[in-house]
């Protein structure tokens, strides 16, 4: 069972897979919201107990954190990378194997080709998982997406 | 008594200044090093298992970290956000008043000036503290600079 993780502090999406059959399925998945009012520390907090949550209840493995390639917008980033490092040590602490992603990995994992449109990427998650519908939030559908490309990279 | 500190994945310094009197005093500072051969999370989770440590040595109340202003290298960058996000979840989990600086902000507190030259700093934060040795390594001297602009800006 692999969890995979969208990271933000203010939104973090996850999304659980289970990879022991032949075809992955979506277990679970959603977001993690914080309140904007609290300081940074109680939202990375309140990310840290809802992961543990998430672990608990299902028997997760694995975690697959999708990473910051390039800082477009650095102060954004920095948030982003705070976020990260909070689901890294939340991870380790659960006695998991944390496994990180750059959005180009996810990428090419999935659509295969590192410039690949966040549309085109949806549609392979949906594909891959044989859902119709949407995953929504967004964020719970890039999660899933982190998921898959660690999945698909075990086989490689 | 204030801890502050100078984030990093490989090295965290710490320093424990206390406010008191009149005078800051340095009580006690040093750095958390961080083991390379391990997985990030379990580095940040060594970092988090330190600060823990030093908050229950001391009577700390409030907890002062050097934040990025801006990334020049982006890579390295996402390490010591990512170090921050984790000493800002462990200042919150103690319960402690967490407040971040820029370099930039303890530059202007310290000499004064924006641009201040890293030796400036340095020295500045020696004759605050009434030491004539230089407080070594240089990542504890940075964490007692930070928690010293954390002390002179609650008197402004």
């Amino acid at each position: 069972m692999i969890l995979g993780i969208d990271p933000g502090v203010a939104n973090t999406g996850w999304a659980v897979v289970d990879d022991s059959g032949g075809e992955p399925r979506l277990v679970d998945c959603g977001v993690i919201e914080t309140s904007k009012r609290e300081p940074v520390g109680v939202r990375l907090g309140q990310i840290d107990d809802g992961l543990r949550e998430i672990v608990h209840k299902y028997k997760i493995s694995k975690m697959a954190v999708e990473l910051l390639y390039f800082a477009r917008n650095a102060r954004s980033a920095m948030g982003v990378a705070e976020a990260i490092g909070v689901v890294r040590l939340s991870g380790c602490r659960e006695g998991l194997e944390v496994v990180g992603y750059t959005p180009l990995q996810v990428k090419m994992a999935l659509v295969g080709y590192g410039r690949a449109e966040k549309r085109q990427v949806e549609i392979m998650v949906r594909q891959s998982l044989g859902l119709e519908e949407e995953i929504s939030p967004s964020h719970a559908s890039d999660a899933a997406a982190v998921a898959l490309t660690a999945m698909y990279s075990k086989k490689w």
